[in-house]
């Protein structure tokens, strides 16, 4: 079939779009990680300029009526992905639509400052020099909730949350988190009941950075990152960027003393990154088509790398002579088991990019419910240091040191990002989900990791979860995948068989105690 | 005075023009330093989509209108800085009206495009790859100088040196080579005829590259480059860019094997870095004001700071105790007279960013000529490494090895800049020309810099080149500092004595031999 006109003239108009936004996420992507101090404030001008540039194009009614005249188009009708690739492109003409494009350039131009008022605050651990900033996200979030419109019997974060995660509303998280919490305080509860279990210890040893650079790239590349078409730099907050067509770029963070926090930090980046490069940019940038899912499956490619791999004991059998040969000095004596011990501890921090993958998900549910409660106003922005920590308190038996490693930890709510949280776990419970399923496909899938065969992984996540975009909502996605909905028994599986194996009666270290 | 409403919108206008600016120039810088070759295509577009935008603004109609209501003004009217302003605004107006968008577009995208080509034909040595490329470039250089149109008496080329060169003509440069070519021919004379002179086997030590980033930031930093509104990046070919207000960003080179090199090009890009971190960018983002008068006053800051202080004694005085300290090892032995010696070293080599500061101005005649040539039609671009060898083993008595060594070395006419080489010496010209004034206004500028004390130099320059921006043309400007219109005797004296020093009876290494 040959590709009819009003096709690529529509191709064309978001062609133009992709590329407005692909600077704009370069823009992004060079404020975190390359950016002098003293340029903030004309970059906050350019951001905003070019997202007002982006959505003036996306309203655009020439774009409207290219969307109609495809969908009248016999031809593309016939085709199934096509006829996806417009409906997506009404739902985004459609909800940008409602937003005016005073609102998008100062949403913009705020994340922007307030980003940069968070980097001081959290430096200073200074909450009342972020309290005025957050308030104006805060009250920018409810107007923008305001415009799109909650969703028929949902609320205003629901119309947040649909922009993360398409479909997904507030009432669901809270069906699926429900569960899941009741298993991690029981989970958490025998851990803490089982006393001692693995260590970090042995792996605490001092590495230079430059040797943990190589280490981070050589595993990255191992596992299918491809750097002909990205990069791996250093930021404060690990992030991935999906910059355009063919540029992927990656962040992790280094200290010296620890270096399998960023080996793990590499491995969860790497995950969102293989996700970005696995899409279908090259032919179609610009479509929905090429685009995430959503947060939640992004976040589920992430997790997968970091947990369900990176965690295992088959990654390790492959990853220590790894570690040995290109670490060597103090880490030259590390053998798989204490390597995948370590990284197994269950332990309750006040940090959640530093937290373990159980209690990992109190995390979440501690920031879903704040800024849910925040945005209705039944939370004030002044009262949230203490709500958070009386939260870590209850949840996590912990005592917050500061704001810092408090309510300042996290770089999102500067960004005007309420309603992204909960993706977080919902890629935890996608992962769990997709694992299952990829091993009932690939029962070698883990001796073959076990020597570094990565491919057959990526292989079965490119063709049924990369290749796809947005031509499914996650939802399906996962049910024609998995063939059931998203639920949390495979989480809470994969996580009772973890605890099992460390902290349970006859796991590794404390075999000789039959304590139970 | 209260700022009349005209002048604020006015204001707007460029400011935005200066965002979309700015934005090309960090995708340009990215390109450069940190992308990932799989995104050249895609960059290519989005720097074409970025030009047509500011290039639409600028012949905007209501830019002008903006203009002129400016001009009315009676307040505006009565201020000399403004008044130059609005006439420099003018001068890009009507230049850009010339330009039709398409033609904008294509220069854009070609640019990219033959970037790309030229690097890989450069590191495989294969002008062939780069032919269709140039001739393309040529064909859209001739293209862009029939547009803008010659000046009165003068031809195409003087159209395109315009736009680097403002009020310069073609036939202006070849009266103030001509001299200077003489000069230098002799001087190379002498300098053959002298046998021996200094060496640069001494500093020849191999230092790892992390301990010269260390050195390179360190005198940065020392000189008075700002790295909170700047940065310092690796690239293959040295560049600067003042991206935005607030940031400026330079690049350098390493090899482990040739530390001066490095130093030598990080000291002339601070230069560039200097003179955009001293416009006054923060008040006048997007006006000419801002900007800098031409490129040949840009180059005199890079040449004035790695030639006149980079090259001397005093300078040597200040930093080879830096030099011992930061870069230890094999450097540590180091003493002022040896690297003041290695730095002066005369020897015709084949690439112009090593060559030394008596041969370096070949160079530029030779692509001067060549390009001239090539827009003219008198060179075929087929038959341009012949005519490039030829030239080299007539002005430097070399045979070129390959023409990546030869007519590929240099990215300029990659990107289209025809008509920039000149900048170069003209640079090196004013810069004599202006340390001559900078030394007579403050006659202990060399022993304070013998300790370390550049503040008074940059505070100079600072104010008598820095803080006017564009309000003066080049040649003006250079008439308002030094009292007289540029000529090539400043700096002529300025080479002869150094080769005087270094390549003169009694001058250091040889005072034995009495040969002459």
């Amino acid at each position: 079939m040959t590709t009819p006109t009003v096709w690529n003239e529509l191709d064309a108009r978001l062609r133009e779009i992709a590329r407005l936004k692909s600077i704009g996420t370069l823009l992004g992507w060079d404020q975190e990680t390359m950016m002098p101090p003293r340029a903030a404030e004309f970059r906050a001008e350019e951001l905003a300029l070019v997202a007002t540039l982006a959505h003036d194009r996306i309203i655009d009614p020439r774009l409207t009526e290219s969307v109609a005249a495809c969908e009248a188009d016999p031809e593309l009708g016939a085709e199934d992905a096509r006829r996806a690739d417009l409906r997506e492109i009404r739902r985004d003409i459609e909800r940008a639509a409602k937003l005016p494009s005073d609102l998008v350039r100062e949403l913009s131009e705020t994340s922007s400052r307030a980003l940069e008022a968070w980097k001081r605050a959290r430096a200073e651990s200074d909450f009342e020099a972020f309290r005025p900033w957050l308030e104006r996200q805060v009250g920018l979030a409810r107007r923008k909730a305001a415009c799109l419109g909650a969703p028929e019997g949902g609320e205003g974060y629901d119309a947040l949350l649909d922009e993360f995660e398409p479909g997904m509303r507030a009432s669901g998280v809270e069906r699926l988190f429900a569960p899941l919490r009741d298993a991690l305080v029981r989970l958490i509860r025998s851990v803490r009941e089982a006393g001692d279990g693995p260590s970090k210890a042995p792996c605490r040893v001092a590495v230079p950075v430059e040797r943990q650079r190589e280490l981070n790239r050589f595993v990255a590349a191992a596992v299918g990152f491809d750097f002909d078409a990205g990069r791996l730099d250093v930021s404060t907050h690990p992030f991935t960027e999906g910059v355009a067509p063919g540029d992927t770029r990656i962040t992790t963070r280094y200290r010296d003393d620890e270096f399998l926090d960023a080996l793990g930090s590499t491995l969860h980046e790497v995950g969102h990154g293989l996700y970005e490069q696995g899409l279908p940019k090259d032919r179609l940038a610009g479509h929905p088509l090429a685009e995430a899912a959503s947060l939640g499956i992004h976040e589920s490619q992430s997790r997968l790398w970091e947990n369900q791999v990176g965690r295992s004991r088959a990654f390790w059998a492959w990853a220590a002579p790894h570690v040995r040969r290109l670490l060597s000095g103090a880490a030259a004596g590390l053998e798989a088991d204490a390597l995948h011990a370590a990284v197994n501890v269950v332990e309750p921090g006040p940090i959640r990019v530093e937290s373990d993958e159980v209690t990992y998900n109190l995390h979440i549910m501690l920031r879903f419910d704040l800024e849910r409660a925040m945005l209705r106003g039944d939370l004030a922005v002044a009262d949230l240091p203490g709500a958070w920590n009386d939260r870590v308190r209850g949840d996590l038996g912990l005592e917050v040191a500061d704001d810092r490693r408090g309510c300042l930890q996290d770089i999102h709510w500067s960004m005007g990002a309420i309603g992204y949280f909960p993706t977080y776990t919902l890629g935890n419970l996608y992962a769990a989900q997709l694992w299952e399923a990829a091993r009932d496909a690939n029962p070698d899938l883990e001796d073959g990791i076990a020597h570094g065969e990565f491919a057959p992984l990526l292989r079965w996540l490119r063709e049924h979860v990369h290749a796809h975009g947005r031509r499914y909502p996650a939802a399906e996605l996962c049910r024609r995948i998995t063939r059931r909905a998203l639920d949390h028994a495979p989480l809470v599986a994969y996580l009772e068989s973890k605890v099992e194996a460390f902290y349970g009666p006859g796991s590794g270290p404390r075999s000789n105690t039959a304590r139970r």
